[in-house]
């Protein structure tokens, strides 16, 4: 496999815009090098295969999406109460509609998955270590609420976030006064973790 | 547009099977022949274009997703309480599991809204049309809760949805002694609706 690890990134970050855009199907090592601007046969030698080039997709779209070092620490410093918790879910949608593409990209790689047992395999255990994650940082950081809050939580933004990211007027003016997304995930909170 | 009945539902279900299996780029007239066994060029007699196909199959799924009437029926006897709405969510859960494949054509049409305007605009009013009368059968049922509880719970099991259809595995023993989706859904229930 060929190494230039900047020619790599190029090649994962043109396979993203052409996930979301193409969908899955679209997503041919041929398109990749078009999208990229570089000569056909690129990518391939950079990936194995295809299955190759959307584990290293799934990689690269958790660097992505993550949240910022800083924004993360100096939310760190608030109390620890239920409005921090708004404060980190309005990170996480705003992280997600600042890159849409990558947020769209990740869901075309769950609907792969439905027919590539060792894709399935892979990002089955990517979203459940992201999970857990999460529900390990709330009960360290003391946050209000149990495991099972934040997996109501968890549930009610991955909902939010395929609503807001793919049809996005769908909830616009649903409940009368709350703005979507950023109204939404206050009241989601709201309802779902306790005060204290 | 040629008008037998029959043979449009079996082209809409074919295309449904396309959607699913192929992603919303395989959507074809070509694969819908090939899937429904009829001869190359029927689809194009009975639809306009591609998006009056992806049309008639969201008013398909809304008929093969939707409740059954005896057991909706049935449901509707109970005391309007909490364990209540639990029913109704297992009820939803439970038929979406079993035409999972209509639940993931619905998915792929979602992703190919992001593409298309005209899709999207109608996909739009539909989603949003069904979470309006959510809204208004669980206020005129008198289930506890207001709307903001509704559109909480109906983001909550967007999200199990998804997840359990795409990657059913992702959320296994998460929650220690909480089956998936079953148990979850009862979770969800407890944490967004009221009590009384």
């Amino acid at each position: 496999m060929a190494g230039n690890p900047e020619r790599r990134s190029a090649l994962v970050d043109a396979g993203v815009e052409v996930l979301a855009r193409e969908g899955a199907r679209g997503l041919t090592f041929r398109a990749v090098d078009a999208e990229a601007g570089v000569p056909v046969g690129t990518a391939s030698n950079y990936f194995a295969d295809r299955d190759a080039l959307l584990r290293q997709i799934d990689t690269r779209l958790h660097i992505r999406l993550a949240p910022d070092p800083d924004k993360f620490a100096e939310l760190l410093t608030r109390p620890k109460d239920r409005s921090l918790v708004v404060g980190f879910m309005h990170d996480l949608m705003a992280r997600a509609t600042r890159d849409r593409t990558g947020y769209l990209a990740l869901l075309e790689m769950r609907l792969e998955a439905t027919r590539r047992p060792e894709l399935r395999a892979s990002f089955t255990r990517s979203v459940r270590a992201d999970l857990e994650k999460g529900i390990r940082f709330h009960r360290e950081a003391g946050l209000p609420g149990g495991d099972e809050t934040v997996t109501v939580l968890y549930l009610a933004m991955l909902g939010l976030l395929l609503e807001h990211l793919t049809l996005p007027e769908a909830l616009e003016g649903v409940l009368p006064g709350v703005g979507v997304p950023q109204g939404l995930v206050e009241r989601i909170v709201k309802t779902v973790v306790p005060e204290t």
